[in-house]
């Protein structure tokens, strides 16, 4: 048994944490190789500049929903959100900001010319020969939890999905699977929404400003709309990161999921030594308490 | 193994779901019988009143934290809490009260002559004779998961503890473990803080008005406590139940987690069906994800 459970960890590039002298996730990340650490693509991210100049970072997940990446460039572009509003924000659920018009049920602003009428279900794609960082954690909605690219992903017999952890970002979407247009996102601001994991297209996460939509107030409205006199938090704008110019991007630097400072890091908080810590962990960790750590680098 | 699982169904009380016509939860709801509700005690109730009068109500568990509720209420009659503050908001995780300042490392305010210098560390209580209606689900952090007077409790080795899902409130300590004091209190405002788990003593829930404390703004000081400029918000008072004037008190029904409504309700969540969800669930559920149904009566 402690021959496998070795085994095990060896599988995962990781060592038995009894062996060495305790490394802290800041000691590990202080120390990880300049090689560990990736720049995030400003082409794949969405800078929103909400009311009161509080800027929100998203980066999107071209792997797992390139039809709605490539249409949420498109409004980027064009400007589709600017003017808009994040209408809906519903404690221990989601932040979500579009056109979207709760009392007539219809969006109040049609997409422009150049974006596609038509967006397919993103929900999942195939589990095989995606270059999953696995964990060995049990989890209750999936076989199996780990990393691509950065992000917590699940498999559900043989399909991948990102999972809704904080912060994840998805597109809404009426009753029918392909009904979304990429316009209308909402952002996970309480514990993971599993109960959305394999229904709907999740298109990216925040990586930047998160609390200014999860401190937002709530809407008392159905599903946490703003009604009446709630006043609707405005955009001012949204753009990709590529079309901006140089000194209004921020830089990020991501650890890699893929690398031994990662798998490190994920051990350090898995069996979490500190002055303060008391009981014995349980070994096991949660798919959404491994957090990538994404610095902002300028 | 068909068998099997129908002897675990049957166990837990519940009929296997592909039986019968789907309920939903909120059929389930209005139909459960008068007796499969009960009050929430005024006793254990603590209600905070913050600044633009904004109700919070806290339900203590007396059964795992039996020496902190006791110091709660002898804190709330003293009106220990009246002009703190929330002085820490730390985002996706915490928010926290009292007199804790975090400049000085100390309380700024004496506890009153009638509360308990020294209180123990109440992590965790034996699992043994714990009327515990467990899950059938995985989860990372404990061996088994499930409800006890409607709070999630999970069941590591010999010991069972409150698991810190959103809305569940601690005690805060130093680095001793008995060294908390019943004064300053947390509110889990994110993804379950499960790396607390058996770490500090928890000593209850938010029932109602979360959001008054979710949505404040995150301080940006070290942990999330407020520094410069920033205001922290003002607790007006803090009092228990059965010390308020009648028309002071909310009166809330639980739904009684040892009722057959309440494991339909789980089953009816566990394979959500509806117009809108189009894949199969998993059949798994997460702890924090079952939530028990209190409504405000009065």
């Amino acid at each position: 048994m402690k021959k496998l459970v070795l085994l095990s960890l060896l599988a995962l590039g990781m060592t038995a944490h009894a062996d060495k002298p305790y490394r802290s996730v800041a000691q590990i990340l202080s120390e990880a190789p300049k090689d560990a650490w990736y720049r995030l693509d400003q082409q794949h991210l969405l800078y929103l500049t909400l009311a009161g100049n509080k800027k929100v970072v998203i980066e999107l997940a071209p792997r797992f929903a390139p039809a709605h990446a490539k249409q949420i460039k498109t409004l980027a572009d064009s400007g589709y959100w600017d003017g808009l509003t994040v209408s809906r924000v519903q404690d221990n659920f989601v932040a979500q900001f579009g056109a979207f018009d709760m009392t007539s049920k219809k969006d109040i602003k049609d997409l422009p010319a150049t974006a596609s009428t038509k967006l397919p279900a993103e929900f999942t794609v195939p589990a095989r020969d995606l270059p999953l960082t696995a964990l060995p954690d049990k989890d209750p909605y999936a076989n199996k939890v780990g990393f691509v690219d950065g992000f917590a992903v699940g498999v559900h017999q043989k399909e991948a999905f990102l999972v809704q952890c904080y912060g994840m970002v998805g597109a809404g979407r009426q009753n029918e699977p392909d009904s979304s247009h990429g316009g209308n996102l909402y952002v996970v601001i309480g514990q993971p929404a599993r109960s959305l994991d394999r229904q709907i297209t999740v298109v990216g996460r925040v990586v930047h400003g998160i609390e200014h939509l999860s401190s937002l107030p709530r809407g008392t409205g159905e599903l946490g709309f703003y009604q009446g006199d709630e006043k609707p938090t405005a955009i001012i704008s949204a753009r990709m990161g590529d079309k901006l110019p140089a000194d209004e991007q921020l830089q990020f630097e991501a650890l890699d999921t893929r690398s031994r400072a990662f798998k490190d890091s994920i051990e350090a908080r898995r069996y979490l030594q500190s002055p303060w810590h008391v009981a014995k962990p349980s070994g096991g960790m949660g798919i959404c308490d491994v957090r990538q750590t994404v610095r902002l680098v300028k």
